[in-house]
């Protein structure tokens, strides 16, 4: 049975690996021939929009995935036309996904609590923008943004201009700067059966927009239950199948929703070691319409993404308690090329060893409580 | 970095698994082309003996290592000679569990009790030998024997010209017939600087021959501290390199070696989930000269072969504890095509879950205490 995936960056790699005990088979199509899932499965080269391409992944495909949003909805429907091949996470997720807009059109819908946005599409809009919406906020293009890339923050009148300058001619949003307290993420899980399964959140810790550490479980049961519900009523609304994240700014105990990604996400790396069943799997086991694994901790985790370039090897891995992930790719400033999660029996166990880690490893630190 | 594996079955797909979150590569070579390993890597697709593809897999590996130990020692040492490419474990261990002799002679000469035999090529000497040994005893082929092929048990003096007729012709051993309450096995590993891990002990059950059941960790610190200063003594002989198991009955509390294999090894499949590092990651570690992870048990494992054939997938994965692993085998009777495992809290709910998975998969049960 093989499972088609659009993008085969480090999250088509670790669905590949956790998808091989299960019996399955893989196929991804990428733009270039290197990529981490490449490495671990067959692949077809080209964009991701090329209709024939598209069209052969599907029809290979028991059922077509994606490891990345950035992709076309249109192109993915129509390569599916008229075949039993399934897409999952649904369509509808991803197009909400991809456009801040219509995600905080729903986040307001369904009565979750977002930051305050206006839409801005020209200058004069902008400046009505910060008018409406205050200073400090953020500008973001509505659409292709992922780790803090297309984005300005506007701190004072003066910066209008020059992010307008920078971002302007494509549609943007302009959005609340909050001070939040921290931030955290839920991930869940619903199969095409209708079956939910939901993980314990996780704090996270981000610097210059990429996420630097994953703290997890994050014990705050108010926090948990408010995430959870907001969690069940997306991928009630969606009718979604597969992984959902939602992340979340925390505001003097409250949760403002910042964004969805419909599909396994960095912030639940962790659950590779840490949880029963990882992410991986349970997006496998939900897309296939297979039971859910239980998504219970093991113990404390914390996870590290290793940006830029890995470690020597020798030095990591003679931290004994070190779970490596290097996702095969070459070494670029900010690039994301593996993790490490280490499991600990206490939550303050786990932050000592996070703390010690980041030391060694990381010039910049993420500031850990 | 890429690691060649001279046969491509469920222990080489494991190591490659196991083997690309490391950042490493393979390159198997097997004799059929839909092998485990060959769904997962890539695969040169010959003979084991084939010296052009023994070469090939040499030239383009970093270190070669084998998953299947009945392959030639000599093939494999002419396929590195004037090569860098280093072979691990040492082929000095692989002659020796390919020989029942040389294995039983490393035992006597090491001081680890195991049980009585005489070497047999003729029919004249199993009658002497079963004169010498007694009844009942176990006849088997000194080489290339596993899983129970190879081998035939003579309870009376009339067994004995059946069994020379079915297995005579080539050397044999016959063996006492202990008696034994129970088997378990050791698995250490040790890397190219010396460096030595051990993995507490396991308890096996085997049915015709095939391992059925392992239960682990096995707590019985008497038996543990004589398996472990065995398995210390055959690594430090060979001056070992990679994972290295050992078999042993247990009788009167006291441990009677019965066969050593110088790689991953069946009874340790439940270190993937229930260990710190998995036997394959830390082979890998061994033979590539890094330093070892953790050998500590998480919680208490039960893993169970499936053999013949892969349960229901839905029914299986329905278990939500259970961890499956499917080693993409077409079904036959006998065949080892998967395992599961399952983690508890305690040795004792781990048990009752064997039992109730056992009943619930298996027609024939292994005995469970």
């Amino acid at each position: 049975m093989t499972v088609g995936i659009v993008g085969a960056g480090q999250l088509g790699r670790m669905l590949a690996l956790a998808g091989y005990p299960l019996g399955l088979d893989f196929l991804f199509l990428d733009r270039t021939a290197d990529t981490p899932g490449a490495q671990v499965a067959p692949s077809l080269l080209g964009e991701f929009t090329d209709p024939t391409l598209l069209r052969e992944l599907a029809t290979r495909s028991e059922v077509l995935s994606f490891d990345w949003e950035n992709i076309s909805v249109e192109a993915l429907r129509a390569a599916t036309r008229g075949l039993r091949t399934r897409i999952a996470p649904p369509l509808t997720a991803l197009a909400t996904a991809q456009d801040r807009k219509l995600e905080k059109q729903l986040f307001d819908r369904l009565g979750i609590p977002t930051t305050r946005y206006a839409c801005v599409e020209s200058l004069p809009q902008l400046h009505a923008a910060v008018q409406k919406i205050g200073l400090p906020g953020v500008l973001k293009i509505r659409r292709m943004g992922y780790d803090g890339k297309g984005q300005k923050v506007l701190r004072k009148p003066s910066d209008i201009a020059a992010a307008w300058a920078q971002l302007g001619g494509v549609p943007l949003l302009y959005e609340e700067f909050i001070r939040f307290d921290y931030e955290v993420s839920a991930i869940g899980v619903r199969s095409r059966n209708g079956q939910i399964a939901l993980y314990p959140l996780s704090r996270n810790y981000h610097h210059d927009g990429i996420l630097r550490l994953t703290l997890a479980p994050w014990s705050n049961p108010a926090l948990a239950r408010q995430a959870h519900r907001q969690l069940r009523l997306l991928l009630a609304h969606f009718r979604y199948v597969g992984v959902l994240a939602a992340e979340f700014f925390v505001r003097d105990g409250r949760l403002v929703a910042n964004e969805i990604a419909p599909r396994v996400h960095n912030s639940g790396h962790w659950t590779i070691e840490g949880a029963v069943t990882s992410q991986f799997e349970n997006h496998l086991r939900a897309i296939l319409g297979l039971p859910l694994g239980s998504t219970a901790a093991l113990g404390h985790s914390a996870m590290i993404n290793l940006i830029g370039s890995i470690p020597p090897r020798r030095q990591l891995l003679a931290e004994a308690d070190v779970h490596l992930h290097d996702y095969g790719k070459q070494p670029r400033p900010g690039r994301k090329v593996g993790h490490m999660t280490v499991l600990a029996e206490s939550a303050r166990q786990r932050d000592m060893r996070a703390r010690a880690l980041l030391r060694r490893y990381y010039r910049r630190l993420p500031a850990i409580p």
